[in-house]
């Protein structure tokens, strides 16, 4: 197994995650911006991760796992105690792209607390509206809209070619899948999950840690920790 | 009360309306592509409108209101005889922005009758293809698309992300929400409303004054003067 | 009826199809791009199109059809054994735009079968993200997206705005509509039709020959020879 050397220079950043679909894909395209390079991938646990490719069945024929050290050529740090880990290479960067909101938000105030700089990933495609706010350790992917004035909280996770029109508040590490329509005015609570292709309505607000299914068109205003499906979008379960 | 004075400049136009998220919207991009200088917004009644901020809750934080003489720090008109007021200030040129579509109507044809010119609102990221046909007072917001061969006529208002595939034809005043796609043929008639998130299947034709809830998946052929909802779309109501 | 002279080039390319909404759409932007010249369009049949646009109500202002021998100004070859009268007009390069999937893999065999080259019509606002394959006579119209290692083989049609994700695999003459939204690791196999503005969840696979109608949700893997429509998708038919 090769060894990744980590290079650490001052545009460095470490990225904490390393699956294909969240971390992998953003590498594809953060670093050639220019602005990061990234140092390494970071597994917020002490023991490796173990996946076995051929046990796995893909119709793609590209498709990078992690090994005990590295992923997509980069090192991987197994470590539980990364912030320190990272600290002690001089890596002060980090961006948390973990799927899991709860972690993405425990994380992201571990990082914080601890002086470190979370950054933004920010699709040179997204489009980003007059005086539209973002806070940090946002990721937008391709083609995503901010509306005007929208808000964009810490954490958020937003997926291709989703838009959030004017007056769109997207609370702490909420997380919209791709080709989600949230009209004007629309508020997503933090935790909140959005999935592929929903469609919320203007004025609409959508409570906190509440689900929201793959094409459901959401109507009326959902409370927090229900999990809503359909056309038009109803109630299936509390969470 | 700030009195903003009114500079009229060769290129001066009047926006009809002032609310947030239609005339405020077209605010924050209309001047800055440099063709048009927005001298006033008009309230076309003539009390003045009246909104405390202090009674309306809103998530955001950056919400525009009008106050009795000015809007997003420029002068608001308050005049039922707009057009008179804007010709004796040497203003000729407006944009007619109200949500109604019936108002919007009876707007434009009066300032075309008053010999004004009505000018078209066409954000820098809509696209236009080849052929396609744009008459007067169109809005087409951000992301917005307009296919081969399409027309859209007098007052049509397209928000963000639309797609009005080839050979559509939307009528006078119709109005169509953020995230709607229309395949190729559509025809939507004068003063329909298609609300967000909607989609129209290839060769449909919506009819006058009706009405297309948020999400619905249109497979026929619509009447004027329905409501229709659902996936499949079914008509709900008359209007 | 005017004799339209074909004039061959070093770069010219002959279009297979006369359809206004897939040939003609094509011509409308291809040509422009400089990289081919169209020398003309096929009609694979040898009995000429016999359209009457007398016969055919539209609301559109705009529409070309095709006579005994042209289309959109360009001569309209009718011929059976088309692959030889081209190669006799020293034409070796072409784009099959037939709508029936089946007609179109047949015909790009037979095309690369006499050892012709087939062509990619990619719209430049297409966007291909990292590592994305693309195989020949693929069609990207305006604003489609390509996800990060996705995979688009052979006769595969993409419409206006569809997205696919990263690790999507789109096999062989697959039709996508548009305004679709598939989310990551979607396969979606030969032959298959995805209808206007549907959405297809993350990892889902839709099945050989199966048809997504217009709006339909899929949530779970759909066998082949299905159609499937609602949300979410259910089985209706077999074909």
């Amino acid at each position: 197994m090769k060894k990744n050397k980590i290079k650490v220079q001052h545009n460095s950043v470490a990225i904490i995650g390393w699956h294909e679909g969240t971390a992998g894909q953003i590498h594809s395209w953060l670093e050639k911006l220019g602005t990061y390079h990234i140092a390494c991938f970071v597994n917020p646990m002490d023991t490796p991760v173990i996946v076995d490719p051929a046990n796995i069945q893909r119709d793609v024929s590209q498709f990078s796992y992690p090994n005990a050290e590295s992923f997509k050529d980069k090192a991987l740090i197994n470590s539980f105690n990364w912030i320190e880990t990272l600290k002690a290479m001089k890596i002060n960067r980090v961006l948390i792209t973990l799927e899991n909101a709860q972690q993405r938000f425990q994380y992201i105030n571990q990082a914080r607390d601890a002086g470190m700089e979370l950054i933004n990933a920010i699709h040179p495609t997204a489009l980003i509206m007059e005086d539209a706010i973002l806070y940090e350790n946002v990721i937008l992917h391709a083609r995503v809209y901010v509306g005007y004035r929208a808000e964009v909280f810490s954490g958020v996770i937003v997926n291709t070619g989703t838009q959030l029109d004017h007056h769109n508040v997207i609370q702490e590490c909420a997380t919209i899948d791709p080709g989600v329509v949230c009209a004007g005015n629309v508020t997503i609570a933090r935790f909140a999950k959005v999935h592929t292709g929903a469609t919320i309505k203007n004025r609409i607000r959508i409570g906190e840690n509440s689900i929201i299914g793959a094409g459901t068109v959401v109507i009326k205003d959902v409370p927090e920790n229900k999990m809503v499906v359909g056309v038009p979008g109803r109630i299936i379960k509390d969470l």
